[in-house]
């Protein structure tokens, strides 16, 4: 494997990595790249979650419960804005279901390396529609 | 009412008078303020839609068909990094029916001003389940 040759590519492969971990149970990996004032939201939660210490409690509640076979990152597109990148792709998982999902990152040049300020998980396409 | 006093006040004020717009049926407040380069997922779409042409087509396929009564912009937060600023909210509407949206707008400072590069629109909560 060559190493990463922009910073583009760098953040696809933070974001990789991170996504490896977390297919396999371990939150630890987001925990590590995300900012002390990181927002957040998904499908399941009632309202935006504000902050490290919440998001930690969060994602600690998922530990060792989420395990993907398989899955795919699908169209990554990093877009620079100065000090900022936002990485966009779908994301698809394939475990105990199959499931496409819609992914923003906003990522922030902090003095510690590129840090996660703002994570967005939704479902991808038209809901599923019961039979 | 005062004037925005401060940059995340006039990107909210930006945000809300473009979508007063788009609860008229009207998209383009949001053209108006989206750059070439605009990215945009929401829950209807199969994949990311890429570019200000796609998502004008889009959006121009929507003119007319949309009207919330009443409607909430729901904790707006502005993250700032270097010439970029993340605006998170959620979204209530009231329309022909009551939906909670969750809402990642970024916003990059380009010679014409702030512009939208990435639009993330997705329900909020959990979803419905039948009975």
């Amino acid at each position: 494997m060559e190493a990463a040759s922009t910073e583009a590519d760098r953040i696809i492969a933070m974001e990789e990595a991170a996504l490896a971990r977390w297919c396999r149970g371990d939150p630890s990996g987001f925990l590590e790249l995300s900012a002390p004032d990181v927002v957040y939201f998904d499908p399941f939660q009632e309202r935006r979650v504000d902050g490290l210490a919440a998001l930690s409690a969060l994602y600690e509640s998922l530990r060792g419960t989420i395990s993907a076979e398989r899955y795919e990152l699908l169209r990554p597109l990093v877009q620079r804005a100065g000090d900022a990148a936002v990485l966009t792709f779908q994301f698809a998982s394939y475990g105990s279901q199959a499931l496409r999902w819609n992914c923003t990152e906003v990522y922030r040049r902090d003095p510690a390396g590129w840090r996660i300020i703002q994570t967005h998980w939704s479902f991808a396409g038209p809901p599923a529609r019961p039979g």
